[in-house]
């Protein structure tokens, strides 16, 4: 028997089959290229038609299917809201999965779930029934896990921590995607680093010869590498951001790790004693000795992870 | 039958019988005076005793206890971490009160998760699954109910958003008691006042004249409403922060419902129009369209409904 797994992003959607003791048998990666509301819907709905023929690769029937979403999964409704893909706002996705997957049982959940779960399940979060994944990429979300489930709030809200506030008195550059995110998601970081290049008159470095759409994430770190002053500042702030962040998690829940990943952890993790050290002087002080900090270890694959998990989850439940 | 219940504060001892609808049968108040240590434990296995011989006064024989601890339940070991009760650092409770109990099942838990179980169970947020009791008195605390549990973390300190990060950059004044509780608890609310009276030579209103003892968190809610200019830059300021941290909790846990209580609302109970607003500006916004931020209804006795909840959900379970 085995697991359908995706992990659908805004812009690719990843396949895995696994087994069901989480090894992967099968994987692609298919570009979303230009597809919108029900195109994006039917590549899923497509690949589950084509795979479940072919048993050769799939190491026999498929038993239940799991889904990672890149927004919202409305748990009640069976709708995703995923911002990055267009018309899924209250995407009908679970009826239209359930239309081709028959009797095979479908489960959905958030990207940021399926990351925690994934942890959980093959990953740094082993044993754990208090962990966080805090995802920081395009944008900032976190899953929570809460005595070993995952914390969904009231309308599968919860854990939207690009939303933290951090940094009073309150901007309105925040009301776009929250104060956290916009300073410290993959763009936050770039526009950190093309404000400080406006202000600072002096500076000769190589962000100079850039044009203002070339400075990325990416270059900031590298040049973070090189002792880039600009790109220095950058990270110093960022460092503090997340540090003020984590040590909320660490206050609030008590968990045994936060977990980073996401594009920008990433080159970020090499930062993760220096977070951990900004923490310390804000947490809880005894739920702060008793955290660890830590890299994904699944990177990219924790969402396929998840979803396989899900889908096993839901055969035992 | 009935269930007798404990409200452990800093200075005194509340206790109450309920009956198992939750009608208060008997109550009684009992300043803890000088006590501290073993005296404190003495104190409430004393009531156990005599309380369980009066059955005319408790409805029938008691049929499980529950105390409400004024700090940290640690549910492994069964001990308390009570900082203002002398002498409590690991205090053995449960086997205390066990030694008495006999047969009666004994359940403790800390004052905050006291509260959100009070107010589940017989107060404002009854029918709620996914709720968190704000305390502000002389701590900050907050009980977490998550999908009809309340949050404990990985080892029971979850809630202490008394050390909250809401006013960067960190300063050595938030190492004692944390950044929010710094600026918000019933004491901080007093030294930010007497720190802005030093401030403003030109100010004439009625604190000049007080000395600085004589400043409290009270004499400062009186004076906002008759206008006077440090008591409103006080409260303009504490409403800033409330605002930020109830939006951080609004992100992360998506509640139904925010329940204000402790001493401090009390009097700010008046603000809540103004912390939503603020908090409206920084949250995720569609859960802050979703919560309510209501004052308790049980006020004082939040903690001794709670814990006749704990007595009867073990008679439950």
């Amino acid at each position: 028997m085995s697991l359908l797994a995706f992990d659908l992003g805004g812009t690719k959607l990843a396949t895995a089959i696994f087994n069901n003791e989480g090894k992967i048998l099968f994987r692609e990666i298919t570009p979303l290229e230009k597809r919108k509301g029900h195109e994006v819907g039917k590549l899923i709905t497509n690949r589950i038609s084509t795979l479940s023929d072919v048993t050769e690769i799939t190491g026999g029937e498929i038993k239940s299917i799991g889904i990672s979403v890149p927004g919202i999964y409305y748990s009640k409704q069976g709708t995703v809201w995923a911002p990055n893909i267009q018309g899924w706002k209250e995407y009908p996705l679970l009826s239209e999965i359930q239309s081709v997957a028959g009797k095979i049982p479908v489960t959905i959940d958030s990207d940021r779930a399926c990351y925690i779960l994934g942890e959980v399940w093959k990953g740094n979060a082993q044993q754990c029934k208090d962990a966080i994944f805090l995802s920081v990429g395009t944008g900032i979300g976190a899953g929570i896990l809460v005595n070993g489930n995952v914390l969904r709030g009231s309308n599968d809200i919860a854990g939207a921590i690009g939303w933290m506030g951090i940094q009073r008195p309150f901007d309105k550059k925040y009301i776009e995607c929250g104060c956290l995110e916009y300073y410290t998601s993959g763009e936050g970081i770039a526009k950190m680093a093309k404000e400080l290049l406006k202000e600072q008159k002096n500076y000769s470095g190589e962000l100079k010869n850039k044009s203002i759409e070339e400075i990325s994430s990416l270059t900031i770190f590298r040049l973070y590498e090189k002792k880039d002053e600009i790109a220095e500042a950058v990270i110093q702030l960022c460092i503090k951001y997340w540090g003020i962040a984590a040590a909320n998690l660490v206050s609030l829940f008590n968990p045994e790790k936060i977990i980073f990943g996401g594009g920008v952890f990433g080159p970020a993790i090499s930062l993760l004693p220096n977070i951990k050290e900004e923490a310390t002087k804000w947490a809880q002080p005894i739920s702060i000795q008793q955290v660890s900090f830590e890299a994904s270890s699944l990177r990219n694959d924790a969402g396929v992870y998840g979803a396989a998990f899900l889908a096993l989850s839901k055969l035992n439940s």
